[in-house]
């Protein structure tokens, strides 16, 4: 067995979950930090496990270049390569390849690209995709897919999602094909072991962090759903998708320079034709205000590198609304950067001190500018879980900005 | 009051000693980490006091150019400002315009430097340098010295050391005559509401972290002994700078490109002449060993941005001698920086990983090195005290890098 999804509260169209993995559970609704190479940039596991972060994200492609899969392999995989004990979720690195534009070339059997780093010429098939995730070990994979361009006509958006759906199949026999080859799988031990270890507490073993006793022992691997800004077409690839079969379905291809109302759109229109008892994950998406409503439309699952790079740009998210932290206007402000926010960051320093770290290119503008935007993306997603559960699905779409925490 | 010294135990030269300052005790020998722009890069100040910082320094120099002295000043101080509520030492800026070169002119009155930031222009003398002390607040600031360059011949070298002391005599001045200007006295309050606040351990109330309630309500101002590598002018120097009188005195103008013997004979021969019962305190040394090696000869204070500035550059302090990280032997390896090392870093992650982070150029590897080199020079420190308090001062020279910890 590798996950298992429960729905816990419903409200209107919103869920409230618990999706347990090899590595420990995660509450749904959930938004995961990116740990782009294996890092949440700038912030140490500890103080992302003090921040609640229940699982992260690691990047494929990046990975795969540095320190390279076979690295991570041998060394047990990616949770212990980066000494992260809970659950991670890894794409594919097909969106990190088209993110490349003039660096690659797609064809039937995968794509070329070159590497950001040195030049250097790869190839990324849906088997070497799935070859490379198995490798670093992440509880939950993603098929390969093409991310469709935007703007692209029907006859592409169509041609692109059936390449998907071939790529999907191609993923998913591989997988099954593999999946025993996952590195941490040689850590299992019998649980009776476990609960030798561990016997005054008998319960930590079965829903610990660590895969020895989750009950859970391979990975989990999610299909993709494309179809660009047609809404048929993104039936069509849903529909043809769990035809095919997955224990959770994303829906890729958003975010990529579309209006913000069209990517709603299509969410809710795709997400009406997911089946509800599987985890749906919208990929790279959003701002506080949209993962809040995406989570009231059903969605359970949200990755976004959106908090921590506007972290390194000084964009901070507060219950009073966004904060640029450089302007001088904050030079001799001795209040917290948020008053509604009980993190680490707003308990201790002024809004002077973050300005004077950013203005004076310190790295722990960086460190804390980060650590404040993660908290308050997890404090939010706390909230809507805690709303859904309590029914009130719509207020803290209605009364996130604008309300003091109680 | 301002400060007590006060020595406990003591081992051949070696002392162990506590200092209370309006900002909390510090157990001596102390290495003060660098805290240059009101951050020791990449280190959250939650983290610092995890480490068992008891005091760090701030530069004079980076804080009037940025933030700017009336910024802190009017924000209450740089403790205050940079939210660290144990003690903080300024140096007086004069071995930062020291360093300028080019960019700096030294008369009678001061020094004419341009910023390294933006080549604006800016005047330091003494008044002027104990005013931004003053105005940034820490519990010990250092009078306006110049810090003879190396080599000098004897001609120059006496001509510098007699300027500082005419220097000396000015900051001594202008501080007795401004000392309660300092922002923090304003925090003060009288000791009753402290224990109001506080009946259930009124003892906290007088040991504290806070200004409030400690006793000490001023700054010290301390001395500083130049005479380049001349040890006959190094003795004169100290004679009269006692004459002028301080409650602590240090010993500048080392580490500015001489031979480390010569550092080492300077230390000695210029502590014979310093007062017993006072602190000590070697600006600008050195490594694990140097400090540890000063402390021997009865050093009670040393502080210096190899640990941090080291860190940054992948060059890490083991009880198995120096590491650099970003060496390939250590792809691969699972195994921790340091196995005697108890730190976060060496408690959770590995060789390999580290490795990953700084050759990636990841923010992480700065964070994480940096925590690693406090950690070991903060325990060097620890176990030197432990040592003198045992009275087995030479074991901690010939074991440090040999013996593994019990």
């Amino acid at each position: 067995m590798s996950i298992d999804f429960r729905i816990e509260a419903t409200s209107k169209q919103a869920r409230a979950g618990r999706l347990s993995t090899p590595h420990g559970e995660i509450e749904t609704p959930v938004f995961m930090p990116v740990g782009t190479a294996a890092t949440v940039k700038s912030v140490p596991q500890d103080v992302l496990e003090e921040l609640g972060v229940q699982i992260l994200l690691g990047n494929t492609y990046h990975l795969y270049l540095r320190p390279g899969i076979e690295t991570v392999r041998n060394l047990g995989g990616l949770h212990t390569f980066m000494a992260w004990p809970r659950a991670i979720l890894t794409d594919s690195g097909g969106f990190q390849v088209f993110s490349l534009n003039e660096l690659r070339k797609v064809s039937e059997d995968g794509v070329t690209f070159r590497s950001h780093l040195d030049g250097s010429s790869h190839f990324f098939s849906p088997e070497s995709a799935m070859q490379a995730q198995i490798g670093l070990g992440a509880d939950i994979i993603m098929a390969f897919d093409e991310c469709t361009e935007y703007p692209a006509d029907r006859a592409r958006t169509q041609a692109s999602m059936e390449m998907t759906l071939r790529w999907a199949a191609r993923s998913k026999k591989y997988f099954e094909e593999h999946k025993q080859e996952v590195p941490w799988k040689q850590y299992s031990v019998p649980s009776t072991q476990c609960q030798e270890k561990d016997e005054a507490t008998p319960e930590t073993a079965s829903t610990g962090n660590s895969v020895l006793g989750t009950g859970y022992s391979t990975q989990s691997l999610f299909g993709i759903v494309q179809g660009g800004m047609d809404l048929a077409l993104r039936k069509e690839s849903a529909e043809r998708t769990i035809e095919i079969g997955f224990p959770g379905y994303a829906i890729g291809g958003l975010s990529v320079g579309e209006p913000r109302e069209r990517t709603r759109e299509v969410i809710e229109a795709t997400l009406e034709h997911l089946p509800k008892d599987k985890p749906r994950y919208v990929m790279g998406v959003g701002t506080p205000e949209e993962i809040a409503d995406y989570a009231s439309l059903g969605v359970d699952m949200m990755d976004c590198v959106l908090p921590t790079r506007a972290a390194r740009h000084g964009l901070l998210f507060t219950s009073e609304g966004k904060v640029s932290i450089k302007q001088a206007r904050y030079t001799n402000d001795a209040g917290p950067l948020d008053p509604n926010c009980g993190c680490r960051v707003c308990r201790r320093y002024s809004r002077a001190y973050l300005r004077h770290l950013y203005a004076s290119n310190e790295v722990l503008a960086q460190v804390l500018n980060t650590l404040h935007n993660l908290s308050f993306y997890l404090d939010t997603m706390r909230r809507v879980r805690h709303s859904i559960r309590l029914g009130e699905e719509s207020r803290f779409l209605s009364g996130l900005w604008s309300q003091p925490k109680p």
